[in-house]
């Protein structure tokens, strides 16, 4: 369990009237305990109390590693296959006093399998969402967070700078895509992440498979890539110019890499969300090339990859301190191509720091 | 929207008495719609009923992928993000008039944000665990699902067979997972799969993730890997030595090769699941390893990777031309090191089709 976010929940859920927090494995259990169990068709199911220890459901197979990771401040209940899982819930239920409670489940995680099985045995109990409830339990990262995220940036640039170390010409889309895994894996990647590489006139699919065309001289490549450390994401995106490109490329990139510039320097703590997203739209939109920047600006990083805050038009969150997020302004043009450039910000007291460290001047390879 | 499911779909919703099926984004919602969509925060819902056509919910931002996936023979309802889901439920709720339906749901996949909004919107409705009124709607795989297995497979072996044609000692775990992702890759890959790599002791541990250990002389290497082939896995394991290993691995793998043997070679139609795990189980208890083996002999393999039916010890499921799982029998000896060897079946009308193909001796690589 992590103790300093315990308490804060806790303070939160004083302040919300929520007796029972019930957390279902995912981003929210491991933010919270530590514990990095999965969801299957045996359910486990994570409670948060205001005056008592937190417990665990788990099925008997997974007792030993759950007890190992929740470490002894958590009350363990567990059910064998032959039992099932009713029979788990059922001791939880007496045991913990559910009926008649007030709990928050997560409405984007809670299966019906796990909410039926809760109202059995919390006759009364009121169910409300988490997420409106207690909105936002992860959206400042602590520096253990930050951290893990300095990590992952730092093996998704080294291996990037390695696959850049060798001429790309001639080779596939496929082939790079392999290159840049082997490169993941030996800058020190736990597994290998999410890669897209996209070329030529399929740079105009944002986010398009690698195909089999190999890559030419005239060619804007985009490699939008990153790992997962600790449970946290990098998410980097760069775009190359293959040899000469057309004078029409050479300005797409220009005024990608300028948005991306002007959705980054407007970031600071107190402005809204969407403010960053209108500072580099305004300069694509400024440019004649606004329909084809057609998705949002960026999105929180965290344990879910995607997360809040999102940096689109409409949302008038507040940033604040510790918000990580990215910002990658595109251009898409059919049958052109298109190109990308994706930082990854943390919010500080006075502005931001930028992450992603890679260069942003538009790099010709061979 | 695939009709020969649909048909099969129906006539077991109308023994059931099951007047709708609502699917989530996933593995029932592709199988039965040919539908990729994936769940957010944003629901998305599939309901198929017995006397009009199938229905789809999606947000907005979906609406046109949604329709070209699904077909003209699907009524799509959708939802801006400015009217909410409440809205898109709404709508659908009256026009599919759920109100008093008996409702199958998936306990394993839908979350309590669809649950809800579905309760919200249909009066007296039941709702009903999709898993146990319709149990197996999957299991049974038709030629277009066998043939992309073959697909994912092809490619998997390509890849392995490439990784072995250079040699492997003195790199560490890391690095020949990093080499195997990039032949993944240039085997023609969608996308990088999963990859287990393991070597002398590290082998002990079946799921490790790859050290930095390198790889030396008289270790056995285990190499567990897959890919995705049209959302259809492959899931190979092969066990090598390198160079000369002592009397002790040599055993270890020849128990591990003859009790993978006796799991594919009982298998046919009309025995129970269990039976393959028994007669894997029974050789290597037999050779006195019986502690050292201690998971399943296989799986089911389809659209969820890990799927019914299951081949362990009290599972009474008996088996149906059709069925696709594997056989995976392993030894560990903690400080010692293991073995795994993993093929993957067909049951056919008069026995099974070993869809693997990678040979099965112990091969000695350098």
């Amino acid at each position: 369990m992590v103790e300093h976010r315990l308490r804060r929940l806790a303070e939160r859920q004083r302040a919300a009237g929520i007796d029972c927090v019930a957390l279902m494995p995912g981003p929210n259990m491991q933010y919270m305990g530590g514990l990095t169990l999965f969801m299957s068709e045996r359910p486990i199911v994570a409670f948060f109390f205001l005056d008592r220890r937190p417990a665990l459901l788990v099925p008997a197979l997974e007792r030993g590693r759950a007890e190992a990771m929740a470490g002894p401040g958590v009350d363990l209940y567990s059910y064998t296959d032959e039992e099932g899982a009713a029979v788990g819930f059922a001791r939880v239920g007496e045991a913990l006093r559910l009926a008649g409670q007030r709990i928050a489940v997560e409405y984007l995680h809670m299966r019906v399998l796990e909410l039926r099985a809760l109202e059995a045995v919390a006759p009364g109990a009121q169910f409300v969402a988490l997420e409106q409830a207690l909105p936002g339990l992860r959206i400042i990262k602590d520096q253990d967070e930050v951290g893990s995220m300095r990590k992952a940036i730092a093996i998704t640039e080294d291996a990037l700078g390695a696959l850049l170390s060798r001429p790309l010409a001639g080779l596939s889309e496929r082939e790079i895509a392999g290159r840049l895994a082997q490169e993941f894996m030996a800058a020190g990647a736990q597994r290998v992440g999410f890669i897209i590489v996209v070329a030529g006139p399929n740079g105009a699919d944002p986010h398009a498979g690698p195909s089999d065309r190999p890559v030419q001289a005239g060619d804007l490549i985009t490699i939008d890539c990153g790992v997962t450390h600790d449970g946290y994401p990098s998410d980097i995106t760069r775009t190359f110019a293959v040899g000469e490109t057309s004078p029409q490329l050479k300005r797409i990139y220009d005024v990608v890499r300028r948005a991306n510039e002007a959705g980054t320097l407007v970031t600071r703590p107190g402005i809204e969300a969407q403010e960053v997203d209108r500072a580099a739209r305004r300069v694509i939109a400024d440019a004649g090339y606004g329909k084809y920047f057609f998705h949002r600006t960026g999105h929180g990083l965290g344990l879910e990859g995607h997360e809040p805050p999102y940096m689109v038009e409409g949302n008038t969150e507040r940033l604040e301190p510790g918000m990580v997020f990215t910002v990658e302004p595109g251009v898409y043009i059919p049958g052109v191509g298109g190109a990308r450039v994706e930082d990854n910000l943390v919010v500080t007291q006075n502005g931001f720091e930028c992450l992603t460290r890679f260069p942003r001047e538009l790099m010709v390879i061979s």
